[in-house]
């Protein structure tokens, strides 16, 4: 096999759909994967033949590619600014079945620009921060204030509340929805979709009552991040990078042709830069761009020049980002090359 | 200005190659700068003109690239293994001045293999472990042992020695070398070619007193690690990430649209993910895919949702490979974008 190289077992990669779709629809949520952690449109319609209502992308160069290829309904969780990522988000809302997110005025009153002469509103939901740290209005008051100056403008329908939720935190996230939710009815602002998310957190869905859909995307794939987790199982974990013995400088030493070009630097907290599933006593210690050096100090497996091993990468999702194809393994062995199509879409 | 951009100033790109050249120059080096830093035909292009000897390239994709583009004289600084990429070498050889460098006999009897029936002998030089401890043999005997291998296998040319060395020990590299040359040398091998690296060694190349020509490849961008280092100044970095405000969550947190996807999780023992140019006191605390999150704690600095830095990358080698093209600002202030042709080529 040439290396390096993205393989991904289609198998596995069915089982893990079909049990997030059994998870959403046990907790009575919508599943509305995020696409980031494939960025390939087959399989987004692989998750929404299973029963997703649509897809979630970060980007609008995701979303086009998406829509591109057919996929319907898509929910963009960024703040969008400047001219020409609006034009193009005004251009796409009339491809798909489009949502936005936003969590502050500025943002909001440039989407309204952009859509106040559109034949139908944009929905905007907004984002709310329940305890990640990153993006979205800081109180559920917050939420509300932001979701009335979304109603009172132009070209623009409140589509309810998303939130990136802290891990393993629901029952706090959700009584922070439901107070948010429970303002915005109040205020006679309908709270139509409450979007949560994250791998980490199908093992109790239950847990988030307040919500109407759920967005995951690493599950997809599952890497070792989740297998620390406890969230997956190694046998779960549907893409691995191929990687080849290209020198043994020593008997403590192993370098492999994938680096951190293909690995990525991500390590997630963990130690070393990936698990060898050949050897999983051999330490990943470093990756320049297209080295891994592995330490065997631990482990005696002592791999031959031209021995390939297959690692499960700590964050799947960037190395998806990194490589031009995936080698798909179909469940009866056949091999596609298939193009990561919305890879490096940046903008 | 629409964002994540990678913005590369053309003037002290100018600048960076002219100074490179020179040093080598006054030092008696030929230059062969590595191309991994920009990944792109017409920088390399550039180098050559200025006087470089040739550049260099990690793998065969990248190389492919610029032979198309008419680069005349390429080292593969890798060593090769598999029939799909050897036969890509194959081709690539008759395209170019090609040579390569290898650091074991199973890599040197495959290019034997594949260059037996060549119409010219592939140049191999022996990789050379010096202190890194990455690749290369572990003795100047052992240099020797494997130059002796390469003399005596069909299609191949014994052409010299090369390292990737350890940074700031040019004295103990120079003399290793030089034991390994003397090996060849009264062994009867001609050594014609000992090539050496790394932009953090250019502050004293007359260290490699043994040395033929020096490969360096980050100094014609320059980025924060080599700020860090005392091998550059803020104003010879040539690339920075162009990067806009989407978020304002608290008072102490800014968010930018440029996350792991832009910016690399490469820190280089650096504290934070870049520096924004702006404002040196703040903080990118840390990156998800598509957000920077910036710590204001330690700035007064209060930017506003829409505004627009310029982050000098860690690591900008990383960066280029994550950007599908760049901006570049001409001298005269005229902008261009084109393509990181040879982004991407895992193989």
């Amino acid at each position: 096999m040439d290396t390096p190289a993205l393989v991904v077992d289609l198998a596995v990669v069915e089982r893990n759909i079909a049990a997030f779709q059994a998870l959403a629809d046990a907790a009575g949520l919508a599943a509305r994967p995020h696409v980031k952690t494939h960025k390939i449109p087959a399989l987004a319609q692989m998750q929404v033949a299973a029963g997703a209502v649509g897809i979630t992308c970060q980007k609008i160069g995701e979303a086009e590619v998406m829509a591109e290829a057919g996929l319907a309904d898509i929910l963009l969780t960024y703040n969008i600014l400047g001219a020409e990522k609006l034009a193009r988000l005004r251009a796409l809302a009339g491809r798909c079945r489009l949502s936005v997110t936003c969590d502050n005025a500025p943002v909001a009153q440039g989407l309204s620009a952009a859509f106040a002469d559109a034949p139908a509103p944009l929905e905007v939901l907004v984002e709310c921060d329940t305890g990640a740290g990153r993006c979205g209005v800081q109180s559920p008051a917050a939420a509300l204030a932001l979701a009335q100056e979304i109603d009172a403008l132009p070209g623009l329908a409140f589509g309810g509340l998303m939130t990136y939720p802290p891990m393993a935190e629901a029952g706090a996230v959700d009584a922070w929805l439901a107070e948010a939710r429970d303002l915005c009815l109040a205020a006679g602002l309908a709270c139509p979709r409450i979007s949560t998310g994250g791998t980490p957190n199908l093992g109790d869905l239950s847990a988030f009552a307040t919500a109407t859909e759920h967005r995951a995307g690493t599950y997809v794939y599952n890497d070792r991040s989740l297998i620390a987790r406890g969230a997956c199982r190694a046998e779960d974990c549907a893409a691995v990078v191929m990687a080849t013995v290209v020198s043994r400088p020593s008997p403590a030493r192993a370098i492999l042709d994938a680096g951190s070009k293909a690995l990525s630097s991500d390590l997630l907290g963990l130690e070393g830069f990936g698990l060898i599933r050949e050897a999983p006593g051999a330490r990943i210690a470093s990756l320049s761009e297209e080295h891994a050096i592995v330490d065997l100090s631990g482990t005696d497996w002592q791999p031959q020049i031209g021995a390939v091993v297959s690692i499960i990468p700590n964050h799947v999702c960037v190395v998806s980002n990194l490589f031009p194809a995936v080698t798909l393994v179909h469940p009866d062995g056949r091999r596609e090359e298939v193009p990561v199509a919305a890879r490096g879409r940046l903008r």
